[in-house]
């Protein structure tokens, strides 16, 4: 008797041996899919059905940036994008603290809130905190008519596709996506960003897709890196600027799947109190992808490894000397620090998943988590 | 022959056989003396060292409170007091990023600056930044004539007394109480709170010294807790709102002096990820010191509990009902929320030490860090 060794779950991974290795594979299409359909034939961003003029933006005193998890961390990517972009000062906030703090919210308020599910129920209860003050929302979300949406003014929607592993890889990157052209066009309503700027980083952002795919070619060498850092207890994200927030995701998937207590700092802060963390082995990886903060985070890596720590490195191709400091680096291709955050974050997902992987845990469902938190 | 086993260092110590352990107990003092020496005859707030009039704070538009470390945990707590009475926004941030963050800074903003040696050497860069590009600088500091009380055209200074522990406490709570201070003086100034609210909550804060006395009377109790915790490679601080940033100077605490890698969570996002490393005896340690929020914590508390979680709570003496949740419960007196992270940061400060003394630990001089931090 023949048997086919396969059933639904494992034909929708596609040959992945999990979702989360899938999605993350997916990503260069997504982000793809979520630029490109919002470009029309000039190349301009379309965000018609976001209906921000020029007069409402000029009324505009105050944008929050409300979400949870990794939603949270893409929004602390694109306040540095609208704040640089189009000179808006962005506050974001964790939605379950936002709902409790009596933020200054009135008709000038905008908020964006970003959720992938778009059921997050912290974040809908912001959202609905926000709409009775009277501030307008904008919601970044990846499933059409989701509550979220439903109960947003404008939305943009991700084009991830769906997303099952509970990690969230894709969406994040998306996210993020849609957060930069947010960004650019509030800037080119506002005139804080010329037309040349404006098209020249579209066309860097139409690279990334490429970029992303080259970095996932050598998916595999990470392995090594999950390896060395599978039995270790406690590990460490560094970054500066960008790169700190980067990190901050990188060190939610790794501790989210691998189980392996993982805190990010901003690395010059490590020297107030964590530095006393870093024994001999205990593994610090330093995301480098910002230029002008090259130097600095090369003395926070050297001031890490003095200690004894097996520091990896997440670089761009071009800054080899990295590799004096550090006991593995990691290339993404070489890219503006601003779009850096999408490529810097395929390493850290790679790194999880493997380890997460090499320790055997269920990648796609780690133990007491939920993907979409409908509950308090 | 005849010696005497004491040297001018256990002396100092005045009988107590770490700095850090004196300095907790000299927090009543210490908040007594910062208090105080800036009341006048009529119990009112004398800031008159630092200028800002009426006329002044209607042309501050912004607000930074920029800090390293402890420091910076404690401008969280300020940014709640100015947000809450004087309804200005006010944005926190550490020292190391603020420096290379191009932050929105004009003549209309107010640069609060915190600073126990007044010699950090972030801080004092973020200072030069700023007051370039013509921002006011009000810092608050320890040392008299530091470096940053020299660069600043406002100072507060606290009169918490010479701190020698690298980890630190008094300096904590004093700046903290600086914080609430100047909070009062800005809200009155600009009339978003009633006089009768203004003196109610002074006299609130000078009940605080003796409310930190009767948390120290049972300060031996958490010598248990200390125990429980000591072999443990993972804890984790949990809270809402004010509580939040309390647990976050309760994780660096513990984290810098015990070498147990323990991080903070805001209540709600630990279902987005961090839930997952919540394992059979992981400490969590809970605070719950917002009546606002309580409920809330509670429910979190059980989430924790439920995944196995040796759950420490810190908690109002009147809220008996936390009992029920967790395996360990240290009482502080009821106080107003605002008030609370005085009187709930010293048990943390407390399960630092003891933790950090029982392992064997140099508990003033932890491995791989300074006192004061002047190097970037």
């Amino acid at each position: 008797k023949f048997t086919v060794d396969w059933d639904v779950e494992s034909a929708s991974k596609g040959g992945y041996d999990y979702f989360m290795l899938k999605e993350i594979h997916e990503q260069p299409t997504a982000i793809r899919e979520t630029l490109l359909r919002r470009l029309d034939e000039n190349g301009k961003i379309k965000l018609d059905d976001i209906k921000l003029t020029k007069e409402d933006l000029e009324k505009i005193t105050k944008v929050y940036i409300v979400a949870c998890g990794t939603a949270y961390n893409a929004g602390l990517i694109g306040r540095y994008a609208i704040e640089k972009f189009a000179q808006i000062p962005v506050e974001p906030d964790i939605a379950s603290e936002f709902r409790y703090r009596e933020p200054f919210i009135d008709q000038n308020t905008l908020l964006i809130v970003i959720s992938q599910s778009g059921e997050t129920l912290d974040t809908l209860a912001a959202i609905r905190e926000a709409k009775r003050k009277g501030a307008r929302i904008l919601s970044i979300t990846n499933v059409v008519g989701s509550s979220v949406a439903r109960e947003s003014d404008d939305v943009f929607y991700t084009w991830a596709g769906p997303e099952v592993a509970v990690a969230s890889t894709k969406a994040y990157t998306t996210q993020i996506t849609a957060l930069y052209m947010i960004a650019l066009d509030l800037a080119l309503t506002k005139g804080t960003i010329t037309e040349e700027f404006y098209f020249d980083t579209i066309n860097k952002m139409k690279e990334l897709p490429e970029k992303v795919e080259r970095i996932l070619e050598n998916a595999e060498d990470i392995k090594k890196i999950a390896e060395d850092i599978k039995d270790s207890q406690s590990a460490f994200y560094l970054g500066r600027g960008l790169d700190y927030q980067t990190a901050m995701e990188g060190a939610l998937k790794l501790k989210e799947i691998s189980y392996i207590h993982t805190e990010a700092f901003a690395a010059g802060e490590l020297k107030h109190g964590t530095i006393a963390l870093i024994e001999d082995g205990t593994p610090v990886i330093a995301i480098a992808g910002q230029e002008s903060l090259y130097e600095k985070m090369l003395s926070n890596i050297q001031e890490v490894k003095a200690r004894g720590a097996y520091v990896i490195s997440i670089a761009k191709e071009s800054k080899k000397e990295i590799e004096a400091q550090s006991d593995r680096v990691i290339y993404v291709p070489d890219v503006d620090d601003i779009l850096a955050p999408v490529l810097t974050a395929v390493p850290t997902q790679l790194i999880a998943y493997y380890t997460s992987l090499i320790k055997g845990n269920d990648v796609d469902k780690p133990r007491n988590l939920a993907k979409s938190v409908t509950v308090e």
